[in-house]
């Protein structure tokens, strides 16, 4: 088989066989491809498609160039939640917890993306101590001992992914459902799950723009994990204006704990609340009407800080941050964005938010960029909420001056103040089970 | 600007910019982008297309990236041709010295293209002593002396399409016409000339296979052209059946010799006649009624093979072959492949014949190919022709038994003998002008 061939047929809108794809994704992890075929090949797939049974065989192919973790010998069903990623999306950090106290086993690994805010690693590593990089005997038995284990993912997992996603970052071919969903599902897969909770969202902030091309990227990551056996649902969800009320790393994991003890912002607890519930029932611990009400019971019963408490703790934390917020890291200083006029918030734009978070260097633009793990923006007002002239729409907590001025415009203008009261859509627009 | 949003911009369909274009192709000259990003951007522009100014601007950076031969001094008109390539097609080696003898000035440069049969160079290079590797002082001074010169492209001609055509070639973006486009424009248009006179081929054994595509090319490259002031004018012929009867570097010498002594076959003779006629219309020689009367009478005259025979002297060669063909490379073996039933020559597939050749040694797969020069198939009959079983249809010239069963099923599968009379359809199926 020539590489060249491989690459005309795809070009030519025809379907790869699975020899071709394994043959393409062995050639990509011991390098038989030059980097020139396999982008023009992967730059063919962008504008040429993958059927579903093709985007299944790469999916595998993917998990196979690397380990499968084998999680069969610990009890009960192992079930992991992923979200395409959206602006304050802390959900991972409040509903793991929360799912392992109703009893699931909750295996969860994660990347360490790029994007204007930091990832879920990120956030966790802002906890002074907190390691991520558990090796996989380590990680087996945190899952045994607490139900729950957040570590990022190892280099034995999916490793033609690490390769391909680091030439479609270059080459503009990120952009493709195939790909995009080989990429998620083969980590997902070969972490040794049964199931999976997908949080696909739509709009500005996010990376589908569109509730139909988010639609149709949960279809194709639910079709491909049930084919390979693992049961999968999706719920997809708006991501215009940020989730929650905090932005940046240290700043979202006390968000995360003010909600795991019932007093985080209502879209942010409802959301992880449902999505945590979606897990307890593909766990088979309850039934749909049951499940939320087991998760918010263990919201109120504190049950699940306490699972937080000790994946801190397992993972070289201070679980004393869960009491003391001082013990994180603290940015020097604050800035108050106000109202210029007087009215109700319209909108508050995500990817503002996050423009001016990034500003202040809560994320990063290269993987060699080091965050900032105190700054960030707190939203003072939601979508909805009447506002006086002067009023505090968000602060800014920054260290370094000479970064404030730009992300405080990038802030001031990701509001949007009506003179109509206006209603804050809900979050989740719909299911594909 | 980046490589990865010229890309992005490709990919969804845009148009790139002459800045985009240009800073592109100096990426390629100097090795500024990686070749995964070229290739990237290779599929997507094969996918996406360009629009007539792309391609035109995307010609003139790649004659900008080496030098444009200067012929100014010379007086006359410099006009040549290019075909884009069929089996047995050896017109070059007939109308370039037909032309000359008609007061044109023909600065012929030709690449070295792989192909199931040898390329102009290869078979001017079967000649004992011949050189084409001429410097451009030599070039230009043999075009003040002969009025004609036949020598590869040298380095400095367009050297990013050197680069483009070897990663083309490997990532399955040579089907393309914009990228076919500049590639052969851009090498015409860096030779200094005035005028092109284009042989566009449609059919089994052509790059085009059909005369749609065929048409589109010959618009494409005559609109290139003609924007980069070169007067540029095509004819679209049919490369169904070899052209002419001789398939093989020496073999091909031969043949065109006796074309030039008013002794070849029909269909070759027209269509060298024809073009070399557009030739001397295009140089303001004569007008397109008188233009054939000259160039045929420059054949009955012999004047077109004393050019034919100054040239061969003035390049190195032996000029003895025009009147001995036993100084040309002979091969030490004959195989004759006869009809096995009676009938009409309905077909003769030019892609089987090439292949017989290639199989003969005639060709290469590879640049590295060593191609021997004595060996190739004689047609002995034409479309058209009646043929009684046992007939001889074509005359295996060969030096390696090892090849010949091969060959000769290659060049016998080449022929359908049908019951009904059959008559052979015009080469010239129309003109772009």
């Amino acid at each position: 088989m020539r590489a060249v061939d491989v690459i005309a047929r795809k070009r030519d809108g025809g379907t790869l066989s699975r020899d071709e794809i394994q043959a393409f994704v062995r050639a990509v992890t011991d390098g038989a491809w030059p980097e020139y075929q396999i982008s023009a090949l992967l730059m063919a797939i962008v504008l040429r498609g993958m059927t579903a049974e093709e985007t299944a065989d790469l999916t595998e192919a993917m998990v196979h160039s690397g380990v499968k973790v084998d999680l069969s010998h610990l009890p009960g069903l192992k079930i992991d939640k992923h979200s395409t990623g959206g602006v304050g999306d802390k959900t991972s950090l409040i509903l793991a917890p929360l799912a392992a106290a109703c009893g699931v086993v909750v295996p969860m690994m994660s990347g360490r993306a790029l994007g204007h805010t930091g990832g879920t690693l990120d956030k966790l590593e802002s906890i002074p101590g907190f390691r991520t990089g558990l090796l996989l005997g380590e990680f087996q038995r945190m899952l045994a001992e607490v139900g729950c284990s957040m570590i990022g993912q190892t280099a034995e997992i999916a490793p033609a992914d690490k390769t391909l996603y680091a030439l479609r970052d270059v080459t503009a071919t990120v952009e493709s459902i195939p790909l995009i969903t080989a990429s998620i599902m083969s980590k997902k897969i070969a972490e040794g799950i049964d199931a999976l909770v997908l949080d696909v969202k739509a709009g500005r902030g996010a990376f589908m723009k569109t509730p139909e091309t988010a639609r149709a990227l949960a279809e194709s990551l639910v079709a491909v994990g049930n084919r390979a056996g693992v049961r999968t649902e999706a719920l997809l969800t708006t991501m215009d204006a940020p989730l929650g009320c905090d932005v940046g790393n240290a700043l979202e994991v006390i968000e995360s704990i003010e909600t795991l003890k019932g007093r985080g912002p209502r879209d942010l607890e409802d959301l992880s609340v449902r999505l945590a519930a979606r897990m307890v029932v593909l766990a088979g611990e309850a039934d749909s009407a049951r499940a939320e009400t087991m998760v918010r019971a263990a919201i109120g019963s504190g049950a699940g800080l306490e699972i937080f408490r000790k994946i801190i703790a397992w993972q070289g934390g201070d679980p004393r941050v869960v009491d003391d917020y001082g013990l994180l890291p603290t940015a020097s200083r604050r800035h108050a964005v106000a109202a210029s006029s007087p009215g109700y918030v319209a909108d508050i734009d995500a990817m503002g938010i996050a423009r001016a978070a990034m500003r202040l260097g809560a994320g990063r633009d290269r993987v060699e960029d080091a965050i900032d793990p105190a700054v960030g923006v707190r939203l003072r007002v939601s979508v909805g909420d009447q506002v006086i002239a002067g009023q505090p729409l968000a602060e800014l907590h920054y260290n370094d001056s000479g970064r404030l001025f730009e992300a405080a415009a990038l802030a001031g203008g990701a509001f949007t103040i009506s003179d109509l009261a206006v209603t804050a859509a809900p979050r989740i627009f719909a299911e594909v089970v």
